[in-house]
Formats: C-alpha cells, structure tokens, sequence
C-alpha cells in the first residue's frame, strides 16, 4: 500500500483519466469524486475505477468529451441529458440549479438521464443538506436482482442515499448530516467474490444460482450475477422502485438493458439517476415573530433521543470520521494501482 | 363470519362512528378509507378500527369534528394542518391540490402535521397513480423500532408506499398501477401475537426483549414492543429516513414521542404523513413532433420484462384481485365485530 495526500491523488487521477480522452474539465469532477471516494472509505468506487473508465472512454462507451445540457421542464423540475458522457458533470450541474430551485418552490426534482456510472450517490445528497436542504437519491445499475421468485435480474443493486441537515453544536450553521447511503442488495458483490477466490460457501440467503434458486455455492452466485435484495421480498419491491425512479421515470436503460461498467466493448450503458431535494422550511412549522424554527427543534430533538442511547449511532457519522483521518493523513492505495495510474498519467 | 357488501358496510361503519362525536363529513372519509382496506384484503386498517378510534374521539385523543386547514407555503409544497383530527381528512384535502399542482410544477410536496393514524399508505399514492403521477409515501408511527444496536423504540414500523402509473393493455388510458406499500418492521406484529398466544417461539431476528437483545420469546417481545426492521442496519437507516420525512419534516411527534393509536386516555398521538408526487412527462423524454411518450415507453418495456418470468409478479396485482373479489361478492367480517358496530350504529 501506499499513502497518498488528497490532493496528489487528485492530480495524479485527473491527469491518468485526460489521457484517455477525457477533456480537462470533465476529468477534474471525475477525479474530485473518486478521491473523495477514497477519502470516505470506499475505495470500490475511489480511483480503482480508474482503470475501467478509461478503457469505456477510450473504447465509445462513454463520452469524455460530452458537456451535459440541462433543461428546466416544469417550475419545479430539471432533466439533464448525460449525453453519454460521465454522470458526474450531469449530477453537478443539475445539483447547482436544484439547490436554488429548492429554496423558491420548497421542492425540485433532477432526473439524469444517458448517464453513466453514479459513484457514491451519498455525496450529491449530502452537498443539498450542507446547504440546509433535505435530499433523496436514487441510482440504477446493470442487472443484479431478479423481481422476487424469477429467475433472471432485472434491476441493479440500486442504491437509496438520503441526507437532512443537522444544526451544529450551537445551532449557528449547518454540521454533518444525517446521512443514509445503501444498496439495496444484501451484502455488496466483492464479499462474494472473496469467498469464491478462496473456495468457501457464502450464507444461505446472498444470492441465488442461474435458475435463481438460493445457492451457497460463492462460484455459482459469481456466475449467476444474481444476488438477493436485502429484506428480502420487500427489499425486491424497493429494488424495482429506485428502478422505476432511475431509469423509467428518467428515460434510462433499465438493468436489464444495460451493458457492465466495466466492460471494455459493446453499447455504453445509459443509465439514469433521479434526486429530490426539499427545503424544509416549506413543510415544517415556523414562526417568525417567535423565531421559532420547527425543524431545527424537531431534528435536534431526534438527534438526541439517538445518540442518548448506549450503541446507537447516526448514519453518516462513520464516513465523517473516515474523511477526517484521510484529510490529515492522506488515503492507502494499493502500489499496483498506483503504478498503473502513474504510467497512464505518464509521471 | 358475517358477509357483508361493502357499500352496506361503509353504511354501518360510518354511522357507527357518527355516535362517538365524529362530524358526518369526516365520518364518511374514515368509513369509505376503512372498508377500502377491507375490501383489499387488509383488516387490520379496516372497520376493526373503530372501536379504538371511536374511543379516542370520545375521549378527546383525536378530533373527530376537526376541519383540517391546507396553506400552499411555496411554488411546488403544500402543509396541511390535521387539527388533532383524523389523517384521512387531511389526506384527502391535500392529496386533491396536490395532484393538480404536480401537473403544472412537476413535482409536489405535501406535508401533513398534527395528525393521526395514516391509515393504508397504498391508498393515496394508488389514486395519484390512476391519475397518472408517480406518488410516494411515507408514513410515522408510535415506537416500535430502535436505532441499530439502540436499546429503546424511538421509530414506528413506518411504512414506505410508492405507486407508478401504467397503461392498460391497449394504452388508452391509466390501468391498475405497480403499488409498492410495505411497513420497514421485518414482520407484522399481529404474527407475534399470535405465537404469543399460543405460546409458541419466534424466529431469531423479528424481535428484541426490553434490553434490545434478540429474542425467540414471543411474550418477551410483546412486552419489549420492539421489532426488528427488514433489511436489519440497512432497514433500520430506512426507519430513520421516514422517521424524518413523515414526522421531524412535518413537524410532527415522532414514534417516541406518539402515543398509542389504541389507548383511550392521555395525549393525542399527533403524527405525521408526508408525500410526493411526480408527473413522469416532466422528467421523461417526451417528442410532440413523433408523439413519443417517452415514460409509457419505458413503464410497458419494464412490466414486460417482469411479466414474462414465471413466477414474478407486479407488487400491487394482488390487492387488485382481492379488491375485484370485495366488490363482487361482499367481505366477510367477524360476527363479534358486525355486532359491536351495529349497537354503536343503534342498527
């Protein structure tokens, strides 16, 4: 392993994605998102992506060189059209415009659509809350879950993130939010992956074999790409929801019609991601002559009656932790990779 | 067993509940909510309810003569104010404003506060969907789930429904829609009870005991009230995402803060709703020029690809089939129930 400052791993990134014909500019937001990636602990979608976008944009898959375009449809709703490019630079130019759109209707909608990849759909949600906004998420993703008693996937492993702000210690500005960031399979692929490198048997209950019966067998599930949505059959219903809101609701490629993000060849994936953003002085009580804000006294009184309690935590609040060790002390990337990035960047 | 009709039965529930000072308009929405839930097969939200809600209205925990009071507070959000009255009321107030306004914004959010029990959360997102809009749901409760590795309640079961429009078969107009409607508790408590009653265990992984620790001890359960949600952590972040929605967002009580839907003394429980509607023409790609509707396009090539799998099914299907069995040939209605409702009706 070797440790890496922030802000080196950003330029290193940036430069290894534009030589893969990704413009300047694009690069940058790719190269922001996956280090901050890296930088919250989740390294499956840091810059060990690297290696695969740019092998999609070098080989048509996505589109390095695309500005996405955004349309406002209605007063309180965005499109923005991908155009086949990376989903970030659409994520944030749509955010920017919903972010202000939010604050005058109480609500927006932004559906991203001829998308690719959505990397960590925690960190747009969370964007909106540091602004005082509360935020929904929804991402689709090649074929993984199979609607509940068929046999062949159809849906992503979907995530669901969601943000709400959260006053800090003595309520003058917006902390770290509350933040819920999953995917709504049971357990991610790579625990998979790792029991069928090795030759063991996974738990009853992750995945399901080509005829999408429950297999133990890790080299079956990794061969069937099926994996069983956590909750089980409510999980499946919530599966086809983020489905139905990603792509259907944005014009998108379903799973089921989608090409591999990491696949070097074929048709790029299209996909979409949708987010909602609500500025909750719309819907709560408020007072102005008493100065009485309904929402900061209802969350600060949820927020305590959770962390009052011995065990109990706020979702989000590992991944703040995470990001403040990798500001003070940089981020371990594996050597292997790091050579590979530093041979595409030509250092 | 009684078989009754349901428009006999929307008779018998709504005078039954006129006797226990509930006005006449607000009698007819809570009687046509309750033998709707009947008539899909759910009678746990159905006439089964009026004894408890005929006792909270007689004894001031719910006002059953409250006209609720919408305020439209932006461009795209509407707050609704329940009054201390029935949530059924306020939903339909607001859902009528609601639906009209996503058609000209896009998207809608409506907020209800200082409310009551939500009822069936399918059922307005269900009629948002007839009516061609993509509807959430989110729905709080008295406590019933703890914060992961929490020890003490604080969420309720807090129900998540979603309702997406479809074509009928000829794509004339709106069929039945795919109704996503799940509490995030991992089984429903009517189950422990039973198994309580008969002495029996319980699965590992439904319940904790009062410590929070799990437990196979139905009694145990039942007394610690505490529920395991679908999905474990991953369901439990889900619990915390509608806590916020439905009741901190609405500036309502949240679970731990709710009293009992059945207690007939002390506080009114004063909980939320919170829903979103969508309409897909905004988000989608749509073309006047070639008369391409991009979302119909999308939802058939979803339903099919669900359909053709044997065994799969669109969430929603069932509750459809017992509908058309209700509406043809009656539901059938404890003898002990039919007879408690006729001496409140004076029938």
């Amino acid at each position: 392993m070797a440790n890496m400052k922030l802000d080196d791993l950003h330029f290193l990134a940036m430069k290894a994605l534009m030589t893969a014909n990704i413009s300047e500019n694009n690069s940058d937001q790719i190269a922001r998102a996956l280090v901050a990636a890296d930088a919250d602990g989740i390294p499956s979608h840091g810059v060990s992506r690297i290696p695969s976008y740019a092998a999609q944009a070098m080989n048509g898959l996505v589109d390095g060189q695309a500005f996405p375009r955004l349309e406002q449809t209605a007063t309180a709703s965005i499109r923005v059209d991908a155009r086949g490019g990376f989903a970030y630079p659409a994520i944030n130019l749509g955010l920017v415009r919903a972010r202000e759109m939010a604050k005058e209707t109480g609500i927006c909608g932004l559906a991203i659509g001829n998308s690719h990849h959505g990397g960590v759909g925690g960190h747009p949600v969370e964007a909106a809350a540091r602004d005082g906004l509360i935020a929904l998420g929804f991402l689709n993703a090649p074929a993984a879950i199979a609607p509940w008693n068929g046999s062949r996937a159809l849906y992503g492993t979907n995530p669901i993130s969601f943000a709400c702000p959260r006053p800090n210690a003595d309520r003058s500005d917006w902390g770290d939010p509350i933040l819920v960031d999953l995917a709504l399979s049971k357990v991610a692929r790579g625990k998979i992956k790792l029991a069928a490198d090795k030759g063991e048997a996974i738990p009853e209950g992750w995945c399901t074999d080509k005829r999408g019966k429950p297999t133990t067998d890790a080299k079956a599930a990794m061969d069937s790409g099926m994996m069983i949505p956590m909750g089980d059959a409510k999980g499946a219903a919530l599966v086809l929801m983020v489905e139905i809101l990603a792509a259907t609701l944005t014009g998108s490629n379903h799973g089921f019609e989608a090409t591999s993000f990491f696949a070097s060849e074929g048709e790029p994936p299209r996909v979409g991601q949708f987010f909602l953003l609500l500025d909750p002085s719309a819907f709560a009580h408020e007072d102005e002559e008493t100065a009485h804000n309904g929402f900061i006294e209802r969350i600060s009184t949820l927020v305590q009656a959770i962390t009052e309690q011995d065990g109990a935590w706020l979702p989000g609040d590992d991944r703040w932790a995470n990001r403040a060790t990798s500001q003070e002390g940089g981020v371990e990337i594996p050597d292997a990779l790091i050579e590979d990035l530093k041979a595409r960047a030509g250092a």
